[in-house]
C-alpha cells in the first residue's frame, strides 16, 4: 500500500537535491494536483513571518491550487523584499512547468533564517523536479524526504475512510519539530485527500485536526517564522459532496484528525534529541484556556523535560510548573497521575511504587494527568524530553 | 573587610551540617538580630506554596524579627499539614534558643519537594547552631554555605553608603537559581543592613531592588514553591531615620539595588551548567509589559540558550523568539544588536563581522538589544545559557 501523500487520487509528487543543502540530501519538492484542488492552510502565528508564508497566504485566497513547491535548507525568513520576490519567483517557475498561473501555487520553505534563496539552484531544481513528477510511492517518499531538516526519518500517515460506497483516502507528511541546520524550529505539514468536500468544511476540519495535533505539540516553546500546514483536496474519490456537517463530514473529520495526530506523534518521537514523548492532561481547571496554559507549562518545563529524559518520576517539578503560571487551583485538591498511578493526591504525596513510576516515565509514550480542583474544564498537549543531544544539536552548530 | 551578611552592625550568623544532606555539606543556618530588626520580604508567586513560605508570610506581619532559620536539602513543599507544623516548630525551636517568641522568627527551606523535614536532626542542629552564633566573617560564610544546593560557590555582596556622616552597610547572600538535589528551582535571598529606616520604605526599596534583579533572572522558566527574599534592618548605623523618599532614601535604595543586582549576576553565572550570562533589553515596545514579555521570551528560549552555549551569534532565534509571544512589533523596523554590533537592522540582515559577533556571544557577560519599532517602552531581563551539564544535572539524578 502506498503510504505517502500520493496515495489519494489526483496527486503527483517529486523530490530531489538541487544544491541548497551541502549534505547532498534532498532539499526541493513538488506536490502537484493536475486537476486542481480545494485548499486550506494553517500558518504560523509568529509576528515575524517568512516570505513564503506571506505569498502562500495571499495565493490560497485566489482559488483552486494546482501545486506546492517546497524547499529545505533555507527558510527565506527575515530576508526583506528580496525574500518576497524569490518566493513569488518559485511559484512562477513551478506554474510555468505545470502550465498554470503563479497564483495557483503555494510555496513553503524551511531552513536557515536571514539567508537569500540560491535561486539559480532552485530554478534548475524545479525544472528537473517537474520532469520527475509521478503518483508512485517512491515519488511521495522523495517529497517527504525533500522537506526534512534535522529529522532522522520521514513522517507519513495514511487513513482510509468509506463515505457512502466510496473509498476516501487521506495522507500526510510533515517535517519534524526540530531546528533547521539548525537555525529555526520549523514545521511544515502537507496533507492530501481525494475527498469531495466544500472548501469551508475542508477548512474547518483541517483547522480542528491541526488544532488538536500539531498545535498541541511543544518541543521548544516558540513557533517558527515558517510554520505552514496545507491540505489539498482533489475531489476525485467520487463520494457525495460533503457540504454540511453530517455523518459523512464527521467520518472525514475524524479520519483527518487521526492522520494529523499520527503525524504529531511521529514528530514528537523524532524531535531533536528526544527519546520519549508524553501527553499532559489538565483536569479540573476553571477555564479551558487555563487548562491549556497549565498543560503547556508542564510540557515546556526544562525541569520536567530533563526528569523525563532521566526516567525520573519527579512529580514535584510537574506540580511546581502547574503552580507557576498563575492558573486557578485548589492546593488541597491538586492531584497528579503518571498513567493510572497516583503520585500526588489531594495536596499530599501519595504512597506509590517508585519502581513502577520509574517504569512509566521511562517508557516511550505515556500520560501525565494533573487535577487542579478549581473547576470542570480540561485540555491537553504533547511534549517530549530534553536531552544532552538536543543541546549538542543546537549548540555545536555555528551559523 | 567582612564580605558577608554579618558585615552590618547587629547581626549574628551560623551554619553547619545537621544531617539533612547525605553529602555532609552544610544544611542548616541561623541569622539572628539580637536587638530585633524591621523586616520586609518578597515571596514566590507560585500557587503551590511551601509550608515555610506560609509561616514566614504570617510571621513577618507580626512585627520586628529576631531571627531567621533556614535549611537546605528538604523544601518542605507539598507536605500538607505536617509541613506547616514542622515549619512552625522550626520557628519555635529557634525562638527558644534566642529567647524570643516563635512569631518573631522567619523560616525558609530549599531542597527536595514532597518529603517531610527530618525534625530530629533539625532540632538538634538548631541547638548546636545557636551555640555557634557569631558576627565574624566565618559565621557569615557558614550561613551562606548552609543555604546552597547545587551551587558551586557561595554568593555574597556588600555595599557601603554614607548617609549624613554615618556609614550604612548593606550585605546579602543568595542561593543559586538551580534545582535542589536536584528537585526544584529555588531561590533564597537574605539581605542585612544596619540602616535606620521606616518599615514601609524598607519594604518599598527592597521590592524595587528585587524587582530589577532577582525577579528579572530566568534560568528555567518557572518560579519555585519556596522562593523567599528577606531583608532585615537592625537600625544600628546611627543615621537619621529615613522616613520619606528624600536623597538619603535614594542613596540607600540605589545601594540596595546594586547589592541585589550583584547577587543576581552571581546567581546567573553559577546557574546549573551555565557558562555565561546575558542581559536582554527590549526597546520600542508598545507597553512595558510587552517589553518584559519579549525579553523573557528571548531569555527563556532553549534555542537561544543553546546557541549562546555554543558561542553562536544566531540572531534568527532571537528574532523568532521575540515574534512568537504576540507582542506588537513592526517587522520593517525590528533590529537586533549584540552589545553594540548590529546583526539585524530594520527587518533586514545586517552585514556584520561574524568573528566579532562570535567573540561577543562567547564572552562571559554581554547584552542583547532588540528594537521592536512599535512604541517607546522598554524592559529587560537576565538569562544564562543551556548546556549539556544542565541536562546532566537534572536528568541523571533520581528522586
Amino acid at each position: 500500500m502506498n503510504n505517502t501523500i500520493t496515495a489519494p487520487k489526483g496527486f503527483l509528487a517529486a523530490g530531489l537535491h538541487c544544491g541548497i543543502k551541502k549534505s547532498g540530501k534532498f532539499d526541493l519538492g513538488l506536490l502537484v494536483c493536475p486537476f486542481g484542488a480545494k485548499a486550506a492552510a494553517v500558518f504560523t502565528t509568529n509576528k515575524i513571518v517568512a516570505a513564503p508564508v506571506i505569498v502562500s497566504k495571499r495565493n490560497i485566497k485566489a482559488g483552486d491550487i494546482y501545486g506546492v513547491v517546497v524547499n529545505s535548507g533555507c527558510a527565506n525568513a527575515c530576508t526583506g523584499k528580496r525574500g518576497i520576490f524569490d518566493a513569488e519567483k518559485m511559484c512562477a517557475l513551478t506554474a510555468e512547468q505545470i502550465e498554470t498561473k503563479a497564483k495557483n501555487i503555494l510555496v513553503a520553505s524551511t531552513g536557515i533564517i536571514g539567508h537569500a534563496q540560491p535561486m539559480d539552484k532552485i530554478s534548475a531544481g524545479i525544472e528537473k523536479c517537474a520532469e520527475r513528477l509521478s503518483a508512485t510511492e517512491q515519488a511521495g517518499t522523495d517529497f517527504a524526504n525533500a522537506i526534512l531538516t534535522t529529522d532522522t526519518k520521514i513522517k507519513s500517515a495514511v487513513r482510509i475512510v468509506k463515505i457512502g460506497s466510496k473509498v476516501v483516502t487521506i495522507a500526510g507528511t510533515t517535517k519534524g519539530a526540530g531546528m533547521i541546520a539548525p537555525n529555526m524550529a520549523t514545521t511544515l505539514c502537507f496533507v492530501t485527500t481525494d475527498c469531495v468536500i466544500s472548501r469551508p468544511l475542508l477548512k474547518k476540519a483541517f483547522a480542528e485536526a491541526i488544532g488538536c495535533s500539531l498545535n498541541r505539540l511543544t518541543v521548544d516553546i516558540h513557533q517558527s517564522t515558517n510554520d505552514t500546514a496545507i491540505i489539498l483536496a482533489s475531489g476525485l474519490a467520487g463520494n457525495k459532496t460533503i457540504t454540511v456537517q453530517n455523518a459523512n463530514y464527521r467520518k472525514f473529520a475524524a479520519s483527518l484528525k487521526e492522520t494529523a495526530e499520527d503525524l504529531a506523534r511521529q514528530m514528537a518521537l523524532d524531535a531533536e534529541g528526544a527519546t520519549r514523548m508524553f501527553k499532559v492532561i489538565i483536569k479540573g481547571a476553571a477555564t479551558q484556556k487555563e487548562a491549556a496554559k497549565a498543560a503547556r507549562a508542564v510540557a515546556d518545563s526544562p525541569l520536567v523535560k530533563c526528569a523525563i529524559n532521566g526516567g525520573d518520576p519527579n512529580w514535584g517539578r510537574i506540580i511546581c510548573a502547574v503552580g507557576s503560571v498563575g492558573v486557578k487551583l485548589n492546593p488541597a485538591k491538586v492531584s497528579c497521575r503518571l498513567d493510572d498511578l497516583f503520585v500526588f493526591k489531594n495536596g499530599t504525596p501519595a504512597k506509590f511504587d517508585v519502581k513502577k513510576a520509574s517504569q512509566i516515565v521511562s517508557s516511550k509514550e505515556y500520560t501525565i494527568t494533573v487535577e487542579l480542583g478549581a473547576g470542570k474544564r480540561s485540555d491537553f498537549c504533547y511534549g517530549c524530553d530534553l536531552s544532552r543531544d538536543y543541546v549538542t544539536i543546537n549548540a555545536d552548530y555555528h551559523t
